[in-house]
Protein backbone atom coordinates (compact mmCIF):
# COMPACT_ATOMS: atom_id res chain seq x y z
CA UNK A 1 0.00 0.00 0.00
CA UNK A 2 1.19 3.71 -0.76
CA UNK A 3 2.22 5.40 1.71
CA UNK A 4 -0.49 8.91 2.72
CA UNK A 5 1.49 11.63 4.56
CA UNK A 6 -0.65 14.57 5.10
CA UNK A 7 0.74 17.77 4.83
CA UNK A 8 -0.39 21.82 5.85
CA UNK A 9 1.06 24.52 4.12
CA UNK A 10 2.81 26.66 6.35
CA UNK A 11 6.28 28.15 4.37
CA UNK A 12 5.35 31.79 2.37
CA UNK A 13 8.82 31.16 2.08
CA UNK A 14 8.06 28.49 -1.41
CA UNK A 15 11.01 29.54 -3.71
CA UNK A 16 13.95 28.84 -1.04
CA UNK A 17 12.38 25.51 -0.82
CA UNK A 18 12.34 25.17 -4.38
CA UNK A 19 15.61 25.51 -5.03
CA UNK A 20 16.51 23.12 -2.74
CA UNK A 21 14.11 20.38 -4.20
CA UNK A 22 15.96 21.24 -7.48
CA UNK A 23 19.20 20.92 -5.84
CA UNK A 24 18.67 17.45 -4.78
CA UNK A 25 17.14 16.33 -8.03
CA UNK A 26 20.05 18.00 -9.98
CA UNK A 27 22.50 16.08 -8.01
CA UNK A 28 20.38 13.13 -8.47
CA UNK A 29 20.18 13.29 -12.02
CA UNK A 30 16.55 13.13 -12.17
CA UNK A 31 13.86 15.21 -14.37
CA UNK A 32 11.26 16.38 -11.91
CA UNK A 33 7.87 17.31 -13.53
CA UNK A 34 4.86 19.26 -12.00
CA UNK A 35 1.61 18.34 -13.36
CA UNK A 36 -1.75 20.32 -13.15
CA UNK A 37 -4.43 20.64 -14.39
CA UNK A 38 -8.57 20.98 -13.37
CA UNK A 39 -9.87 17.78 -11.92
CA UNK A 40 -10.05 15.02 -14.36
CA UNK A 41 -8.53 16.35 -16.89
CA UNK A 42 -6.95 13.15 -17.36
CA UNK A 43 -3.02 13.46 -15.12
CA UNK A 44 -3.33 9.85 -13.30
CA UNK A 45 -4.71 8.23 -16.41
CA UNK A 46 -1.42 9.25 -18.44
CA UNK A 47 0.63 8.83 -16.11
CA UNK A 48 -0.63 5.00 -15.46
CA UNK A 49 -0.10 4.71 -19.39
CA UNK A 50 3.11 5.98 -19.61
CA UNK A 51 4.47 3.92 -16.70
CA UNK A 52 2.83 0.93 -18.71
CA UNK A 53 4.22 1.78 -22.31
CA UNK A 54 7.64 2.62 -20.94
CA UNK A 55 9.39 -0.01 -18.68
CA UNK A 56 12.77 1.62 -19.83
CA UNK A 57 11.88 4.61 -17.80
CA UNK A 58 11.89 5.02 -14.48
CA UNK A 59 9.31 7.13 -12.90
CA UNK A 60 8.52 7.57 -8.96
CA UNK A 61 5.59 10.27 -8.43
CA UNK A 62 4.00 11.92 -5.54
CA UNK A 63 -0.30 11.89 -5.61
CA UNK A 64 -1.10 15.46 -4.33
CA UNK A 65 -4.47 15.82 -3.13
CA UNK A 66 -6.60 17.50 -0.81
CA UNK A 67 -8.09 14.53 0.89
CA UNK A 68 -7.20 10.94 0.59
CA UNK A 69 -7.89 9.40 -2.56
CA UNK A 70 -6.64 6.14 -4.70
CA UNK A 71 -3.99 7.80 -6.99
CA UNK A 72 -1.02 6.80 -5.50
CA UNK A 73 -2.41 3.28 -5.22
CA UNK A 74 -3.21 3.04 -9.02
CA UNK A 75 0.30 4.36 -10.26
CA UNK A 76 1.68 1.66 -7.86
CA UNK A 77 -0.41 -0.63 -9.98
CA UNK A 78 0.89 0.71 -13.03
CA UNK A 79 4.30 -0.35 -11.81
CA UNK A 80 5.74 2.72 -10.09
CA UNK A 81 6.82 4.12 -6.46
CA UNK A 82 4.24 6.59 -5.03
CA UNK A 83 3.91 8.63 -2.48
CA UNK A 84 0.22 10.31 -1.44
CA UNK A 85 0.51 13.61 -0.43
CA UNK A 86 -2.75 14.84 1.06
CA UNK A 87 -2.98 18.14 2.00
CA UNK A 88 -6.66 18.01 4.06
CA UNK A 89 -8.11 21.27 2.06
CA UNK A 90 -5.50 23.00 1.25
CA UNK A 91 -5.58 23.84 -2.73
CA UNK A 92 -1.99 23.25 -4.28
CA UNK A 93 1.24 22.15 -3.07
CA UNK A 94 4.09 24.07 -1.87
CA UNK A 95 7.94 23.60 -2.49
CA UNK A 96 8.13 22.81 1.54
CA UNK A 97 5.64 19.95 0.98
CA UNK A 98 7.69 18.16 -1.50
CA UNK A 99 11.25 18.78 0.28
CA UNK A 100 9.89 17.41 3.43
CA UNK A 101 8.52 13.88 1.64
CA UNK A 102 11.80 13.55 -0.56
CA UNK A 103 14.02 11.84 1.84
CA UNK A 104 10.89 9.15 1.56
CA UNK A 105 11.64 8.82 -2.03
CA UNK A 106 14.15 6.55 -3.31
CA UNK A 107 15.81 8.62 -6.02
CA UNK A 108 18.45 6.25 -6.96
CA UNK A 109 17.99 4.65 -10.60
CA UNK A 110 14.76 7.38 -11.14
CA UNK A 111 14.71 9.27 -14.81
CA UNK A 112 11.34 11.07 -13.14
CA UNK A 113 10.19 12.43 -10.49
CA UNK A 114 6.59 13.39 -11.51
CA UNK A 115 4.54 15.64 -9.11
CA UNK A 116 0.47 15.42 -9.38
CA UNK A 117 -0.73 18.83 -8.17
CA UNK A 118 -4.19 19.24 -6.78
CA UNK A 119 -6.60 19.65 -9.42
CA UNK A 120 -6.74 23.33 -9.86
CA UNK A 121 -5.86 25.37 -12.52
CA UNK A 122 -5.30 28.99 -10.14
CA UNK A 123 -3.99 28.26 -6.97
CA UNK A 124 -0.79 25.79 -7.94
CA UNK A 125 0.34 28.75 -10.18
CA UNK A 126 2.68 30.54 -8.23
CA UNK A 127 3.78 27.85 -6.48
CA UNK A 128 7.00 26.37 -8.43
CA UNK A 129 8.01 22.96 -6.41
CA UNK A 130 11.68 22.57 -7.79
CA UNK A 131 10.45 20.67 -11.30
CA UNK A 132 12.58 20.76 -14.50
CA UNK A 133 9.26 20.90 -16.39
CA UNK A 134 5.79 22.83 -15.85
CA UNK A 135 3.15 20.34 -17.91
CA UNK A 136 -0.58 22.07 -17.69
CA UNK A 137 -3.04 19.59 -19.36
CA UNK A 138 -6.17 20.58 -20.64
CA UNK A 139 -8.92 18.29 -21.23
CA UNK A 140 -11.29 18.43 -24.23
CA UNK A 141 -14.53 18.68 -22.50
CA UNK A 142 -13.47 21.61 -20.26
CA UNK A 143 -14.12 23.80 -23.38
CA UNK A 144 -11.66 25.79 -25.85
CA UNK A 145 -11.87 29.18 -23.86
CA UNK A 146 -9.89 28.12 -20.71
CA UNK A 147 -6.66 29.37 -21.34
CA UNK A 148 -7.99 32.59 -21.54
CA UNK A 149 -9.87 31.98 -18.35
CA UNK A 150 -7.16 31.03 -16.38
CA UNK A 151 -3.81 31.75 -18.39
CA UNK A 152 -1.65 32.00 -15.29
CA UNK A 153 -1.54 27.97 -15.55
CA UNK A 154 -0.74 28.07 -18.97
CA UNK A 155 1.54 31.27 -19.26
CA UNK A 156 3.93 29.24 -16.44
CA UNK A 157 3.93 25.89 -18.61
CA UNK A 158 6.57 24.27 -20.41
CA UNK A 159 4.44 21.52 -22.26
CA UNK A 160 0.78 22.11 -22.46
CA UNK A 161 -1.25 18.58 -23.00
CA UNK A 162 -4.41 18.95 -25.00
CA UNK A 163 -6.12 15.20 -23.40
CA UNK A 164 -8.87 13.36 -24.43
CA UNK A 165 -8.89 14.45 -28.17
CA UNK A 166 -10.72 11.20 -28.93
CA UNK A 167 -14.22 12.86 -27.72
CA UNK A 168 -13.26 16.29 -29.15
CA UNK A 169 -15.33 16.20 -31.62
CA UNK A 170 -18.04 15.08 -29.37
CA UNK A 171 -17.73 18.05 -27.23
CA UNK A 172 -17.46 20.80 -29.54
CA UNK A 173 -13.64 21.36 -28.46
CA UNK A 174 -12.17 24.18 -31.01
CA UNK A 175 -8.73 23.39 -31.23
CA UNK A 176 -7.29 26.87 -33.38
CA UNK A 177 -8.88 28.90 -30.27
CA UNK A 178 -6.12 27.02 -27.80
CA UNK A 179 -3.57 27.92 -30.55
CA UNK A 180 -4.79 30.78 -30.52
CA UNK A 181 -4.93 32.12 -27.16
CA UNK A 182 -1.91 30.44 -25.78
CA UNK A 183 0.31 32.49 -28.38
CA UNK A 184 -1.04 35.19 -26.79
CA UNK A 185 -0.02 34.08 -23.15
CA UNK A 186 3.15 31.71 -24.11
CA UNK A 187 4.08 32.22 -27.64
CA UNK A 188 7.04 29.65 -27.33
CA UNK A 189 4.82 26.64 -26.56
CA UNK A 190 2.56 24.79 -28.76
CA UNK A 191 -0.02 22.51 -27.56
CA UNK A 192 -0.12 18.85 -28.14
CA UNK A 193 -2.68 16.96 -28.79
CA UNK A 194 -3.07 13.62 -26.81
CA UNK A 195 -5.60 10.73 -25.92
CA UNK A 196 -4.58 7.36 -24.31
CA UNK A 197 -7.64 6.31 -25.67
CA UNK A 198 -7.14 6.54 -29.25
CA UNK A 199 -3.42 7.11 -28.86
CA UNK A 200 -2.93 10.51 -30.63
CA UNK A 201 0.07 11.78 -29.54
CA UNK A 202 1.29 9.33 -27.20
CA UNK A 203 4.60 8.50 -29.25
CA UNK A 204 5.58 12.14 -29.08
CA UNK A 205 4.78 12.32 -25.46
CA UNK A 206 7.36 9.45 -25.16
CA UNK A 207 9.82 10.64 -27.71
CA UNK A 208 10.26 13.52 -25.70
CA UNK A 209 10.70 11.54 -22.49
CA UNK A 210 13.26 9.99 -23.79
CA UNK A 211 15.01 12.65 -25.19
CA UNK A 212 15.16 14.88 -22.75
CA UNK A 213 16.24 11.58 -20.03
CA UNK A 214 19.00 11.61 -22.23
CA UNK A 215 19.97 14.87 -21.78
CA UNK A 216 19.89 14.59 -18.31
CA UNK B 1 -21.94 45.30 -23.27
CA UNK B 2 -22.05 43.23 -19.63
CA UNK B 3 -20.19 45.38 -16.62
CA UNK B 4 -17.23 43.92 -15.68
CA UNK B 5 -15.83 44.71 -11.97
CA UNK B 6 -12.96 43.88 -10.77
CA UNK B 7 -12.65 42.63 -7.11
CA UNK B 8 -10.21 41.74 -4.22
CA UNK B 9 -10.60 39.29 -1.64
CA UNK B 10 -10.48 41.50 1.26
CA UNK B 11 -12.89 40.25 4.28
CA UNK B 12 -12.75 37.79 6.59
CA UNK B 13 -15.66 38.16 8.06
CA UNK B 14 -17.61 36.38 4.98
CA UNK B 15 -20.55 34.92 7.07
CA UNK B 16 -21.63 38.28 8.00
CA UNK B 17 -21.52 39.70 4.80
CA UNK B 18 -23.62 36.49 3.32
CA UNK B 19 -26.26 37.25 6.13
CA UNK B 20 -26.67 40.90 4.86
CA UNK B 21 -26.50 39.51 1.23
CA UNK B 22 -29.12 36.82 2.25
CA UNK B 23 -31.08 39.40 3.80
CA UNK B 24 -31.48 41.91 1.24
CA UNK B 25 -32.50 38.93 -1.34
CA UNK B 26 -35.37 37.89 1.27
CA UNK B 27 -36.62 41.26 1.56
CA UNK B 28 -36.70 41.38 -2.66
CA UNK B 29 -38.27 37.91 -2.70
CA UNK B 30 -35.27 36.95 -4.85
CA UNK B 31 -34.05 33.25 -4.67
CA UNK B 32 -29.92 32.89 -4.92
CA UNK B 33 -28.03 30.15 -6.00
CA UNK B 34 -24.55 29.46 -5.70
CA UNK B 35 -23.34 27.55 -8.30
CA UNK B 36 -19.88 25.46 -7.99
CA UNK B 37 -17.86 23.05 -10.05
CA UNK B 38 -14.81 22.53 -11.78
CA UNK B 39 -14.06 25.05 -14.57
CA UNK B 40 -15.95 23.49 -18.03
CA UNK B 41 -18.56 21.38 -16.19
CA UNK B 42 -21.00 23.32 -18.17
CA UNK B 43 -22.23 26.02 -15.54
CA UNK B 44 -22.63 28.80 -18.27
CA UNK B 45 -23.95 26.69 -20.78
CA UNK B 46 -26.76 25.30 -18.41
CA UNK B 47 -27.91 28.84 -17.71
CA UNK B 48 -27.84 29.81 -21.07
CA UNK B 49 -30.39 26.94 -22.01
CA UNK B 50 -32.03 27.36 -18.62
CA UNK B 51 -32.79 31.53 -19.58
CA UNK B 52 -33.72 30.96 -23.10
CA UNK B 53 -36.37 27.81 -22.48
CA UNK B 54 -37.68 29.83 -19.60
CA UNK B 55 -39.16 32.93 -20.51
CA UNK B 56 -41.65 33.34 -17.68
CA UNK B 57 -38.86 32.90 -15.00
CA UNK B 58 -36.53 35.80 -14.50
CA UNK B 59 -33.14 35.83 -14.24
CA UNK B 60 -29.71 37.72 -12.83
CA UNK B 61 -26.27 36.49 -12.96
CA UNK B 62 -23.13 37.25 -11.61
CA UNK B 63 -20.31 35.67 -13.33
CA UNK B 64 -17.35 35.15 -11.42
CA UNK B 65 -14.07 34.83 -13.05
CA UNK B 66 -10.55 34.65 -12.35
CA UNK B 67 -9.94 37.27 -15.04
CA UNK B 68 -11.80 38.89 -17.95
CA UNK B 69 -13.43 36.35 -19.81
CA UNK B 70 -16.94 36.50 -22.12
CA UNK B 71 -19.49 34.43 -19.70
CA UNK B 72 -21.42 37.60 -18.83
CA UNK B 73 -21.63 38.56 -22.32
CA UNK B 74 -23.00 35.10 -22.81
CA UNK B 75 -25.83 35.35 -20.45
CA UNK B 76 -26.87 38.45 -21.85
CA UNK B 77 -26.97 36.91 -25.48
CA UNK B 78 -29.16 34.41 -24.07
CA UNK B 79 -31.38 36.84 -22.77
CA UNK B 80 -30.81 37.95 -18.69
CA UNK B 81 -29.18 40.82 -17.58
CA UNK B 82 -25.03 39.72 -15.93
CA UNK B 83 -22.28 41.32 -14.11
CA UNK B 84 -18.82 39.74 -14.73
CA UNK B 85 -16.90 39.66 -11.09
CA UNK B 86 -13.43 39.66 -11.75
CA UNK B 87 -11.33 38.31 -8.77
CA UNK B 88 -8.00 38.77 -10.38
CA UNK B 89 -6.29 35.79 -9.11
CA UNK B 90 -8.76 35.03 -6.49
CA UNK B 91 -9.64 31.24 -6.50
CA UNK B 92 -13.23 31.97 -5.21
CA UNK B 93 -16.00 34.59 -4.59
CA UNK B 94 -16.72 36.18 -0.85
CA UNK B 95 -19.83 37.39 0.43
CA UNK B 96 -18.18 40.68 0.65
CA UNK B 97 -18.18 40.57 -3.18
CA UNK B 98 -21.21 39.94 -4.02
CA UNK B 99 -22.61 42.70 -1.33
CA UNK B 100 -20.94 44.84 -2.87
CA UNK B 101 -22.45 44.55 -6.27
CA UNK B 102 -25.57 44.08 -4.98
CA UNK B 103 -26.36 48.03 -5.70
CA UNK B 104 -25.80 47.63 -9.18
CA UNK B 105 -28.16 45.09 -10.07
CA UNK B 106 -31.75 45.34 -10.30
CA UNK B 107 -33.58 42.76 -8.04
CA UNK B 108 -37.35 44.09 -8.81
CA UNK B 109 -39.34 41.89 -10.90
CA UNK B 110 -36.16 38.89 -10.37
CA UNK B 111 -36.65 35.05 -9.64
CA UNK B 112 -33.52 34.38 -9.53
CA UNK B 113 -30.49 35.69 -8.80
CA UNK B 114 -27.62 33.44 -9.76
CA UNK B 115 -23.81 33.68 -8.35
CA UNK B 116 -21.58 31.35 -10.94
CA UNK B 117 -18.65 30.97 -8.80
CA UNK B 118 -14.57 30.70 -9.92
CA UNK B 119 -14.15 27.13 -11.35
CA UNK B 120 -12.93 25.48 -8.62
CA UNK B 121 -14.20 22.36 -6.37
CA UNK B 122 -11.62 23.51 -3.29
CA UNK B 123 -11.89 27.17 -2.86
CA UNK B 124 -15.12 27.98 -2.84
CA UNK B 125 -16.27 25.60 -0.18
CA UNK B 126 -16.55 27.46 3.28
CA UNK B 127 -17.62 30.76 1.88
CA UNK B 128 -21.39 30.76 1.12
CA UNK B 129 -22.74 34.19 -0.55
CA UNK B 130 -25.58 34.06 1.02
CA UNK B 131 -27.42 32.19 -1.15
CA UNK B 132 -30.62 29.79 -0.69
CA UNK B 133 -29.01 26.79 -2.51
CA UNK B 134 -25.45 25.74 -3.12
CA UNK B 135 -25.28 23.92 -6.26
CA UNK B 136 -22.77 21.98 -7.31
CA UNK B 137 -22.05 20.78 -10.57
CA UNK B 138 -20.04 17.63 -11.45
CA UNK B 139 -19.40 16.63 -15.40
CA UNK B 140 -19.05 13.25 -16.78
CA UNK B 141 -15.87 13.50 -18.38
CA UNK B 142 -14.18 14.92 -14.75
CA UNK B 143 -14.79 11.65 -13.66
CA UNK B 144 -16.84 9.71 -10.81
CA UNK B 145 -14.41 9.56 -7.95
CA UNK B 146 -14.25 13.12 -7.87
CA UNK B 147 -17.16 13.44 -5.14
CA UNK B 148 -14.75 11.49 -2.61
CA UNK B 149 -12.09 13.73 -4.09
CA UNK B 150 -13.11 17.28 -3.37
CA UNK B 151 -16.06 16.17 -0.63
CA UNK B 152 -16.66 19.12 1.07
CA UNK B 153 -18.00 20.83 -2.66
CA UNK B 154 -20.27 18.04 -2.34
CA UNK B 155 -21.14 18.01 1.33
CA UNK B 156 -22.67 21.55 0.93
CA UNK B 157 -24.22 21.22 -2.02
CA UNK B 158 -28.47 21.41 -1.74
CA UNK B 159 -28.14 19.92 -5.42
CA UNK B 160 -25.97 18.14 -7.05
CA UNK B 161 -26.41 18.28 -11.38
CA UNK B 162 -24.07 15.66 -13.21
CA UNK B 163 -24.19 17.32 -16.24
CA UNK B 164 -22.82 16.15 -19.61
CA UNK B 165 -24.81 12.61 -19.38
CA UNK B 166 -24.78 12.27 -23.15
CA UNK B 167 -20.86 11.48 -23.12
CA UNK B 168 -20.99 9.51 -20.07
CA UNK B 169 -20.55 6.50 -21.78
CA UNK B 170 -17.51 7.73 -23.88
CA UNK B 171 -15.81 8.67 -21.08
CA UNK B 172 -16.86 5.22 -18.86
CA UNK B 173 -18.47 7.37 -16.09
CA UNK B 174 -19.96 5.24 -13.06
CA UNK B 175 -22.75 6.49 -12.14
CA UNK B 176 -23.23 4.27 -9.31
CA UNK B 177 -20.01 5.25 -7.56
CA UNK B 178 -21.33 8.81 -7.77
CA UNK B 179 -24.19 7.96 -5.58
CA UNK B 180 -22.45 5.76 -3.08
CA UNK B 181 -20.02 8.50 -2.50
CA UNK B 182 -22.55 11.24 -2.02
CA UNK B 183 -24.54 9.18 0.13
CA UNK B 184 -21.20 9.25 2.46
CA UNK B 185 -20.71 12.64 2.37
CA UNK B 186 -24.20 14.10 1.96
CA UNK B 187 -26.84 11.47 2.36
CA UNK B 188 -30.38 13.94 2.05
CA UNK B 189 -28.94 14.62 -1.70
CA UNK B 190 -29.51 12.66 -4.86
CA UNK B 191 -27.34 13.38 -7.85
CA UNK B 192 -29.64 14.52 -10.68
CA UNK B 193 -28.59 13.33 -14.51
CA UNK B 194 -28.63 15.91 -16.82
CA UNK B 195 -27.40 17.31 -20.33
CA UNK B 196 -27.99 20.23 -22.34
CA UNK B 197 -27.52 18.45 -25.43
CA UNK B 198 -29.70 15.06 -25.14
CA UNK B 199 -32.28 17.14 -22.83
CA UNK B 200 -32.01 14.54 -19.62
CA UNK B 201 -32.79 16.11 -16.91
CA UNK B 202 -33.60 19.71 -18.11
CA UNK B 203 -37.78 19.09 -17.32
CA UNK B 204 -37.10 18.03 -13.70
CA UNK B 205 -34.60 20.87 -13.24
CA UNK B 206 -37.22 23.78 -14.85
CA UNK B 207 -40.04 22.04 -12.58
CA UNK B 208 -37.73 22.04 -9.45
CA UNK B 209 -36.99 26.09 -10.54
CA UNK B 210 -40.49 26.67 -11.19
CA UNK B 211 -41.85 25.18 -7.55
CA UNK B 212 -39.23 26.77 -5.99
CA UNK B 213 -40.07 30.48 -7.29
CA UNK B 214 -43.85 29.65 -6.07
CA UNK B 215 -42.76 29.41 -2.24
CA UNK B 216 -41.28 32.13 -2.70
Amino acid sequence: MADIIIMKAVSSDNQAHADKVRGILDRNNVIGFNLVSSPGAGKTTLLEKTIQDNPDLKFSVIEGDVFTSRDAKRIEEAGAPSIQLNTEGSCHLTAHMIESVLPRISLDGIDFLVVENIGNLICPSGYPLGEHKRITLLSTPEGSDKVRKYPHAFAEADIVLITKMDIAGAVNFDYQVVIDDLKAVNPEVEPWPMSVVSGEGMDRWYDWLKSIKTQA
